[in-house]
């Protein structure tokens, strides 16, 4: 399975982007601000296995910050590595060098790793998979030592996961001495496949396996649900419960109240359920791809469409952004998106939207349809892509549209790290058999794969203004001989309009998709596709949310008001609304201290005035008598793209979704 | 202080009215109904002290059912008792007897009543103020000592109370060897105030002011809050913790997150603030009406001014409902009033609504301002007056509109006993110094008031068909040479419109209230006034709440839609709404089996075709194009007073609020 994390080094990006930019940025600037933020939060040190004082803070129960350093310092491995794979730097390299070797130092006898449990706490190793993250932190070493391994071409961290999966092996499994338990927060499932597909190591494939399988067992341990058990066996109270667990016993948040094929509607924590699904679609491509048979595919394949169908049609805002509740991180029922924190939600953390982007790819290899692609660029452009780690669709007084300085977080800014380093991977799905090459294309920009296929070299490059315009150019080089199928997404905003030059007669979209056979591609070494839609539209979402909002899109980006344009806005854009086809002008603009050039919007919209309520003093009985005629006054709005709010100072205010009604 | 439950037997209801035809439904079925349910359960011998076998059951954490048994009896001898006042039965009045008595023998030596910790247990008497409720037991029982010596003419309870305050006065107070602790759920302190105004008890006074204003102190034991402290005491983790805490330490559902004085938004478990604030309104009023000095009056009157304003503002639904969160029986944020369970909340306790209620009553003893009549009348025909737990304002397929056989719910169907019970008490205050007699009638109806100032017999009477009509008839006999005033309520949605016959010039409002001066009453014994406003009216919540609802009322009667008369309807009239200013028709109504007659609306309204969308599959990226024109299919509706919802079978479709847009 051609996972982007290992093809993205076929990837170049040749010319500058949006995307390139952003990759310039987190190359230059990112990765060593997180070495310098591990240096000074006592990470960099913890695979030493030394005492360092802030062992000592219990504050944070159940899971102190120490908990998850070991996946912190992974997962920066694994962006760092990514990084040198396009430019050297001494000081990363030498960083890489030294965590390694620390890691490997670090690993028990056993061939168990991990800080915490064996520092902090020695005697309680898997005595906590519901709210510890040992499986997790495995999960994130071995994909360090994937892009390790990747860049560095040797097996140093290679051979200390197999020592360690060997490990948790012999722990967990369906034999009596074994533990029927399965991890807290997931990865280690997608990990172990990446790991198995690179590695070949069958006790990966099926500890993955196992671990999903298993999951939500309602009679898993001693005929109950693992983590009833393990908590009995701790002596915990069931009412003794993290913060996130609205309510006991909270199953739900850990993706263990029900087996995934019995789940009809996605749940809980929203990282944990999006990794999760991406290792289920992971094992259901590999039996896909004929890589190893997989008995479950259809019915899991069926369970994912169906928490996709949930999540995208009920769970998601029109950014992207999933998980509408802050205290679980996850999500809300049915159609509950509030767009801010003082309407009831909106929580939508990047790695979330980074966690729908790793399952649409895998979804792309099982079956070709342009929603999740359209979803994935969806996820790239805006609540995936922000250096915030929530992406609330509308600011507050007790919430600001800032934009955090990335550092002070620790989850998200290493995954967009890891994200951009193997960006390359994810705008293009490629292969074939034989004479036969396929090239289908998911992401616009300005790139260039070469890969291939039997004894076939494939260069296949693309060249755009891409979000900015729908003009792609593409070129190919390919044997002759080869049958080359080229597949080109019709983004669903683009309402199936395009002009492809030359032309195909007929053109026909399948899923989304424009295929031009090998009989075009023979001719046409060069092509170009113009795709519509790049004009502003209005979308709101879907009406069952109760929101009653309007907000403009161009292309992949989702736009939105911040008071550094409308200064006159004082209050978070609560009464500001537009109308259904008001006319949209366009206007070329730059942030000049960034050198980020973006398009702006501007149309003329309103300002509701909510002083023509019949109540004359506070405390009377609620309802308003309403009028038929309301009042309103005509402003003129100015539009950025959402990620690029917070970048200019100005009060804080800030909304994406605009009344469409007084 | 002239309680409600103290001066109800001076008001008669002298003829038919909707008021008075629940007050007969609740004499004639309820409190028998409510007897047997007691026998039923093994509530009707707790005060036996033996072992009863559900005792065994502690699978309902912190608090079993058994905990509040006591209440629940008190509860039941209260109403049972203003009931009897009004019409005597021997099966009640043997009941009385026996449960009186067994309380009585219940008694420990110490003076100590509380069943729970007397007989399931012993050794954990107020260890755990925070979630048990031996000071809410025994606040209810003050009460039902009080209904009982009024009926019975005896000291019995009374006497039993005196000892036990005596009791806890010994426990609690600011000493050294004191606990400085305060009741989990209040209710204690407005009984203890009701106590003392009857009894002269001055350490109830004195106790009840020591809960109020020891409440929420943040050093009070120990330098801690005080349930943070006995948590400590009892050895449980900060984390062990109810469902009803949706993170630790939750103080805020018990009103102890802050000192009263400190607090600016209404916060945690709705019944719980609401019985608190009015016994802090009762302590204020105590001092307004010269009966007892308290220093901290005005700060407190500020204190639940502002806490009022909040809540009617924004934390109460149109029917007068509060508390839209399920998990806390209580208060969400500002302006977060979803209609339903499915949309995110509505919880709506018909207790909560007879707390504003008593709150308002009693506010309105210290300042006259209709804003506290309008909202407890509000509540009366609405939300605080049906036989149901739960007062949503929208049903779901999860959620039916059902009305709960009311006798399986422990907590409401006796309190609507009590309020309706003691209604006569809510209807007017009235008194006077000497010579001047007033009268302020907050409710109308047709009743009789007979009172005595002074050497001044005074008997006042209204005859109405309210809430269908606004007609009222007042008669007023009283002595030659008394000043009487008279202040009529003008309800803010009578827009101060109405016809006073024979006409006073000038007729002035003050605070809500038409002031008729002795001269007027002198010169007219009888009097009528005609309010206007019974028009049906379109209203619609506050902007904030993202609603975008419109609902009709007529009068102080709020409507909703129901799918016996809208069978068509087969989604909840989710997609069903209204347009401001479409003609309302009136008809006259009745259901049969009840005998229950009603006037119904009519308005053409519209059902919304949401599959205007451009999505063509399940999982697209979400966000609708929006189109200028929207489907809309004329539909006409048939509504009904919302107090009579679930009465006539159905699917269970219902909705209050529907969609004035599209």
């Amino acid at each position: 399975m051609s996972h982007p994390q290992v093809l993205f080094p076929q990837t170049t990006f040749t010319g500058p982007s949006l995307l390139q930019a952003r990759r310039e940025t987190i190359q230059q600037v990112t990765v060593k601000a997180q070495l310098k933020k591990l240096r000074e939060t006592g990470q960099y040190e913890c695979f030493n296995l030394k005492w360092q004082p802030i062992y000592d803070d219990k504050s944070r129960w159940p899971s102190p910050p120490p908990v998850y350093w070991d996946s912190d310092v992974a997962k920066w491995i694994e962006g760092a590595c990514y990084m040198l794979t396009e430019q050297y730097d001494v000081e990363i390299d030498a960083a890489v060098r030294e965590l390694v070797q620390m890691i490997c130092d670090a690993q028990q006898e056993d061939g168990y790793i991990d800080v915490y449990f064996t520092v902090i706490e020695p005697g309680k190793r898997w005595t906590n998979l519901r709210d510890q993250h040992e499986l997790y932190n495995a999960g994130h070493l071995m994909e360090a030592a994937l892009a390790h391994s990747n860049y560095y071409k040797n097996d140093l961290l290679i051979e200390v996961i197999h020592k360690y999966i060997k490990h948790i092996r012999q722990v967990f499994g369906p034999g009596k001495e074994q533990k029927h338990g399965y991890p807290g927060h997931p990865e280690i499932e997608l990990a172990l496949l990446r790991f198995h597909s690179v590695t070949g190591n069958q006790d990966a494939y099926d500890l993955a396996q196992y671990f999903i399988e298993e999951r939500g067992n309602p009679t898993g341990q001693d005929g109950m649900p693992y983590y009833e058990w393990e908590r009995e066996q701790r002596g915990d109270s069931p009412w003794k419960r993290p913060d996130c667990y609205p309510m006991h016993p909270g199953l739900w948040y850990s993706q263990a109240h029900l087996p995934i094929l019995q789940q009809k509607t996605i749940e809980g924590h929203a990282v944990r359920a999006l990794y999760l699904l991406t290792g289920v679609a992971n094992l259901v491509s590999l039996d896909e791809l004929g890589i190893r048979a997989f008995t479950g595919k259809q019915q899991y394949l069926e369970a994912i469409r169906t928490l996709w169908n949930n999540m995208a049609d009920k769970k998601m805002y029109l950014t992207g952004g999933i998980g509408a509740m802050m205290q679980w991180e996850g999500f809300g029922i049915d159609y509950f998106l509030p767009q801010g924190s003082d309407e009831g939600g909106c929580y939508n953390e990047t790695c979330a939207s980074i966690g729908v982007m790793m399952l649409a790819e895998r979804l792309l290899h099982v079956e070709l349809n342009s929603k999740y692609a359209d979803v994935m660029e969806l996820c790239l452009y805006n609540a995936g892509n922000a250096f915030a780690y929530v992406n609330q669709l509308a600011s507050s007084e007790k919430d600001k549209n800032i934009r955090a300085a990335w550092f002070d977080t620790s989850c998200c800014p290493p995954n967009v790290s890891r994200l951009f380093g193997s960006l390359g991977g994810y705008l293009w799905d490629y292969g074939g058999h034989g004479q036969d090459v396929f090239v289908n294309v998911h992401l616009y920009t300005t790139a260039k794969v070469s890969f291939q296929v039997d004894e076939y070299a494939i260069v296949f490059e693309q060249k755009s203004n891409w979000p900015w315009e729908g003009n792609i150019m593409f070129q190919l080089e390919a044997p002759p001989s080869a049958n080359t199928t080229v597949r080109l997404r019709i983004p669903t905003w683009a309402n199936g309009k395009f002009t492809l030059t030359p032309t195909l007669k007929p053109a026909t979209i399948k899923h989304g998709y424009l295929a031009l056979p090998p009989s075009y591609i023979r001719n046409n070494k060069a092509f170009s596709i113009q795709i519509h839609g790049f004009e502003p539209r209005y979308i709101s979402p879907h009406p069952y949310t109760n929101q009653h909002t309007l907000a403009l899109a161009r292309g992949p980006l989702i736009y939105c008001v911040e008071d550094v344009d409308n200064p006159w806005e004082q209050d978070h854009f609560r009464n500001v609304g537009i109308t259904v086809g008001s006319p949209v002008s366009e206007q070329k603009c730059m942030i000049d201290d960034m050198d980020e050039h973006y398009i702006g919007l501007r149309a003329t919209g309103w300002v509701r005035k909510v002083n023509h309520r019949s109540h004359t003093e506070p405390g009377q009985a609620p309802g308003f008598t309403v009028a038929a005629e309301a009042t309103k006054e005509a402003k003129e709005l100015t539009f950025i793209p959402y990620y690029l709010r917070a970048n200019r100072g100005g009060k804080g205010h800030m909304r994406v979704g605009l009344l469409n009604v007084d």
